[in-house]
């Protein structure tokens, strides 16, 4: 088989997978949807998320036609006739890239859209299914889980792939991805909204409910009688559902556009040297994404098991026949795009085995990450009892012994990705591929060829992660609407798996971030090597190629503070969005509880719609700062400070990005878990009594729970779109920033 | 006046500052000693500090001659005479290094031995004061404080400037800044420890003490009845004050030292185009120390109002005199120093009056900095309210509102240093001052005399640090011994302003360590390319000066992450220490409740001596871990990945350290303010009631301030020593990672 016939494989893969998630939607759609009282409970959360998103996305949509239009005219005025070199230049080329915005934006909403929608259907029928078997709950809520994860790596894939055929991919593969870039950012930009308003819409819910519930009249989570607890199923929904798809659609589209570009690189080193095919290096990343699919779809079937069976296992099992079979699509791969005309690497090996075993590093990485994650965030390790343990002496050990647990998390992160990095830019130098001035180009498409490697399961694992919502809310559908026993029991079951794929997803998406980041940067050198290329052509005095981002350079060293800064600044915005949004919820459900004294003896039902509609309204006024803040900074920064500042930001802003994310993410699933580890009655006490619920030691344990809230599912998870923007906004803007 | 003539200035300012601090040590030891009771407890105060400074000096001291002879191993092994083109290299090389570290770990032993000697006898000192006059209290106070900061200082500056002398100041001022830097790392290895050990004692104790005495007993603050209340009024001294005092020396050694490597590039151009005294290039730091120390003793006269004035008031006279004096003897040096033999600078202004502009904006930075501490730590703005205002919903709320509080102040902070540092390096470009390439190398020079203009103030800024510690300990023994209510409320008032000068030297501390990291790499690469050079000039193939620390270079960005990782994890370490001490100190003062129960009713005296033992011990075993983490990072990066690695992961490390310290030192102040806001009764429930103590939000904010504890007093500033150990390590082992 060549690599043109292979290169076939992208438009039936991305086609079939959106025919199997039709198939998976109405599969889940047909199932039984339990009880009239789930039923009820469940088409409220239904209006609510509908209601959210729809205004979400006339925000976005809004403010995506303004960055298009903001785009395609500053691409207009500097990217001019002459700096360039291709009959696209100006006032095409501006439209082009806000088309291409535009339409990265839009299949970022539609896959977010889609998903949640199957989503907030599958929750009640995974409620009604856990009336009957396990099993058949786990399939449902999977199969809801999948839809979406389908869904948007066959977007991003088919996306992709359409802009860059359309854009000439085929005549000029040189040029192409270079025209593309506009797709990631709209794709980001989305992105960055999507999870920013979600995440501060399901925290808020959550802290404000849980607040004026739990702690202040004293009546359980997700207690019907509770206004604000329809806002929090529907918060589960709206950030874990529809913010996660659009983060990893927007990985999966900037990280293959990133690819592509490096991929160029050793295009042009094929066609001068004759070797055959020279555009697979640049289609090899959606080739590869192809394969990951269909390893995906397989593996949906394998998700079955016993009834007494831990569903976690039931879940795994997929996720590893994804992993092995992504290993031998990655070996076909691979061995038919990477030809190199006999050329071999290091040690008379063959180029190709050297980028195989970098894109094994890849998927290696993801399963590390998996692992990392579980110790960090789950009960039966150190790091989680530590917590419980210091929940003892109350509220402030809790939360100094959850702060230090999650400072910790990094070194294990550092450590990973820098193997990771190291590992597969090594492989990569050996494959031997040096450009015309002498220089390896290998090592960093290495570096790229693992990223792709680890973005093959990412259908799978957003499948993962989308179960938790949807078993969540079976949860709170079972609870709420007082189901029997059994079906509660395997409902809690199937949240608490939930929250352990939750926290996976995010350990997944930050390993993906920070392997991409090298990618992207190279990405974004290699763009303003080409602005900085046809200015030297041109005969612009002065001009130097980019050969260096050098952080001894006062103005880069500059820069690179403010992208650490500006990763505090934006989760400290992110962070207070919460807790303004909560005090909205908090003072109109007590209004409600003051007002409506019915409601504590079930004879009035609270006005669920209203706290929906109030935590919408807030949660879309707060995302619009933190929005504009991580947009305009590297704007301002690269206009002032100029193209090599704006890579320093990039690269440092990453690395504290990335980071950051790590803490807050991990810091708050161990918090959450401790409470969980307190509540299933492993602390005791001196005496060997359990120190279960209603104990201050379990108090302590939900004060960390619910600091550990907002850092968790609103400010880390932004900080993966914020990480990934960065590089989007300065691969697009890069020639604003050149003078 | 000639350069040489000024020079003469340093040998004598030094003296007269330690001659001065022996003065205000005499006069503060001959003052009125108060009650019986206060000398009681100010005796086993002392006992117990002695103790542990006594035991924690001794550890210290057995790990710096460790650190001695291997540097001296090192350097003898890797800076052999093939790479060296002075008569120094090899073993000579390596015994002089080592021997130049351990003088630097003594001089900074001795300044914080004797600097807390003094604080435990100013305390009960101040406390009997206050019996009869505010003012006399904090001049006291003041002056006890102002023993450390003279003598940190001066022990700095002639250690620096003796030991340059020693080692061929005069002969080979071109060489000499190079073979000094041990001193520097001397320093920074005694701070790192001096820091970490002391946060860990001060703040376990008060977190242990205030754990099991207010919480669990019900029993107030300093009670007597607390076996763990000698420990907290211990910690006060072996933290505040010795820890930070270890800080600021090490700042104002090791950024002498850097300034004059970066002297020597001016020296040589200096020396080569036969402008007068080329060597003040390099001499020009110790100088403008010199005029710091003079501003700083005519100031301490300042202090000084009417019994009924805001005491704060009194210190801010004395600081707004040493600033002004500090400008006119940075005036002074400049424009004596600083000749070019007639050459201009930009608009045919002379190069001097560029610098004294830079000198200018270092000054002006501090004052920047004292005022955005204020703004996020005093319960006057709007930060601290609003931690105030989230604590009516609990901690969980408080704990939200302090993180986003903490995460804000790195926008404050990071503009600042981004202006400070772009402002003072335009203006030394200005001064036009090329080398034989072309290359402007007024730039760096710039930021390093925007430090030097900065820590001009060092020793005020200590000396109301030191204040801190002594004006809190003399409210410990009012409160013990039972002192008369107006003594108590002079005390208390002091107490205030304390805590106000504690928060702005950590501010002041972390705006010198950022604004003198600049400099600090760039002597680095100095030293690098000193070593290169030597390589090059022996005929070594393949070597190339480091002109570039390539952060798109994959080791470098690796290195990077482990830096900005290695600033968490530390923190981690620290952090966990805190509360592992504390644990210690809890079951302890728990024993001696149980079994002594005639402690409750005053019959029996609890064994202060015992919590005190515990808390040394715990404390001094718990640096360790920390301290060699922070050591060997570095070493082992830069072994395994090279010499321009390290430097990456010295630059994005002091950005992240810079920030992390910022996030830590803020919030922790912000959180204790909003504690003492609610307290002082600013808050007022919907009726208009006061919210104080005792109330629910009260208990929230208490758990904000002991989380903040160890933020603010441990790890925080053990970052700022992290940050400058990174700077001194890299510098003085530099040869290790050149292969």
């Amino acid at each position: 088989m060549d690599a043109k016939t292979l290169e076939l494989i992208i438009l039936p893969a991305g086609l079939l997978a959106v025919l199997f998630a039709i198939y998976l939607a109405r599969d889940v759609l047909r199932r039984d949807t339990g009880t009239k009282e789930m039923q009820d409970v469940a088409g409220t959360i239904f209006e609510g998320a509908v209601a959210f998103i729809r205004r979400q996305y006339s925000t976005i949509a809004a403010l995506a036609l303004v960055g298009a239009v903001v785009i395609a005219a500053v691409i207009s005025a500097f990217e001019t006739k002459e700096v360039a070199d291709t009959n696209i230049f100006g006032v095409e080329l501006g439209i082009r890239t806000g088309l291409a915005f535009l339409v990265g934006a839009a299949c970022s909403m539609a896959s977010g859209i889609i998903g949640m929608y199957i989503s907030v259907k599958a929750n009640v029928r995974t409620a009604a299914a856990a009336r009957r078997s396990l099993v058949e709950a786990v399939q449902v809520a999977m199969r809801g889980g999948a839809v979406s994860g389908f869904l948007v790596v066959a977007l991003s894939l088919l996306g992709v792939y359409g802009i860059f055929v359309t854009f000439g991919g085929f005549t000029h593969p040189e040029q192409a991805p270079f025209l593309i870039v506009g797709f990631g950012f709209g794709a980001s930009f989305v992105a960055l909204f999507a999870q920013l308003g979600g995440g501060i819409y399901t925290k808020a819910a959550d802290v404000g409910s849980d607040l004026v519930g739990k702690v202040e009249a004293g009546i359980p989570e997700d207690d019907p009688r509770n206004a604000g607890v329809i806002a929090d199923l529907v918060g589960d929904n709206v950030g874990d559902c529809a913010g996660r798809g659009a983060d990893l659609f927007e990985s999966t589209a900037a990280e293959n556009i990133g690819a592509m570009i490096l991929g160029v690189a050793v295009y042009t080193i094929a066609k001068n040297a004759g070797w055959a095919n020279p555009e697979a290096w640049i289609f090899f990343p959606l080739v590869v994404r192809a394969f990951g699919l269909i390893s995906t779809i397989v593996a949906i079937f394998f998700v079955r098991g016993r009834e007494d069976e831990n569903p976690m296992h039931m879940l795994n099992r997929g996720y590893w026949v994804t992993t092995a079979l992504s290993v031998v699509g990655l070996a076909i791969t691979t061995n038919v795009m990477m030809q190199t005309g006999g050329q071999l690497g290091a040690n008379g090996t063959p180029a190709w085995i050297w980028f195989f075993g970098a894109g094994v590093v890849g998927l290696a990485t993801s399963v590390a990450f998996v692992y990392i994650t579980q110790y960090y965030t789950s009960g039966s390790y150190r790091p989680v009892r530590e917590i419980a343990e210091a929940s003892r002496t109350g509220p402030a050990t809790n939360i100094i012994a959850g702060t230090a647990v999650g400072y910790e998390t990094t070194l294990a992160t550092a450590i990973t990705i820098a193997i990771a990095l190291f590992v597969s830019h090594f492989l990569g130098d050996q494959a031997g591929i040096k450009n015309a001035d002498g220089v390896n180009v290998g090592g960093v498409f290495g570096t790229a060829v693992a990223t792709m490697g680890m973005l093959m399961t990412t259908a799978y694992i957003l499948a993962m992660d989308t179960f938790g919502p949807i078993t969540d809310n079976a949860g709170g559908i079972a609870e709420f609407s007082r189901a029997e026993a059994g079906a509660r029991e395997i409902t809690d079951r199937l949240d608490a798996v939930g929250n352990t794929t939750k926290a996976l997803t995010k350990g997944y998406a930050i390993a993906s971030a920070s392997l991409a980041a090298f990618l992207l940067f190279s990405a974004y050198i290699d763009k303003v090597n080409l602005i900085l290329g046809r200015q030297i052509a041109a005969g612009k005095e002065g001009v130097h190629l980019l050969t260096s981002v050098n952080l001894a350079n006062v103005n880069v060293f500059i820069a690179g503070l403010i992208g650490a800064m500006l990763v505090y600044f934006f989760s400290s915005l992110a962070i207070r969005a919460v807790g303004t949004t909560a005090q909205a919820i908090i003072v109109e459900v007590r209004r409600q509880f003051r007002e409506m004294p019915g409601i504590m003896d079930y004879s009035v039902r609270p006005d669920y719609a209203r706290v929906v509609d109030i935590t919408t309204k807030a949660a879309l006024r707060q995302m619009v700062a933190p929005g504009l803040v991580a947009v305009a900074t590297p704007i301002i920064v690269g206009v002032l400070l100029g193209y090599e500042a704006v890579a320093g930001l990039l690269m440092v802003g990453t690395i504290a990005g990335v980071l950051l994310a790590t803490v807050l993410n991990n810091g708050g699933g161990a918090w959450d878990n401790a409470k969980k580890y307190i509540e299933s009655g492993h602390l005791l006490d001196a005496a060997g009594n359990v120190l279960g619920k209603k104990t201050d030691a379990h108090a302590a344990a939900v004060v960390g729970d619910t600091v550990g809230d907002p850092f968790k599912d609103t400010a880390g998870p932004s900080l993966h779109v914020l990480v990934k923007l960065l590089a989007t906004i300065t691969l697009v803007l890069a020639p604003l920033f050149i003078r």
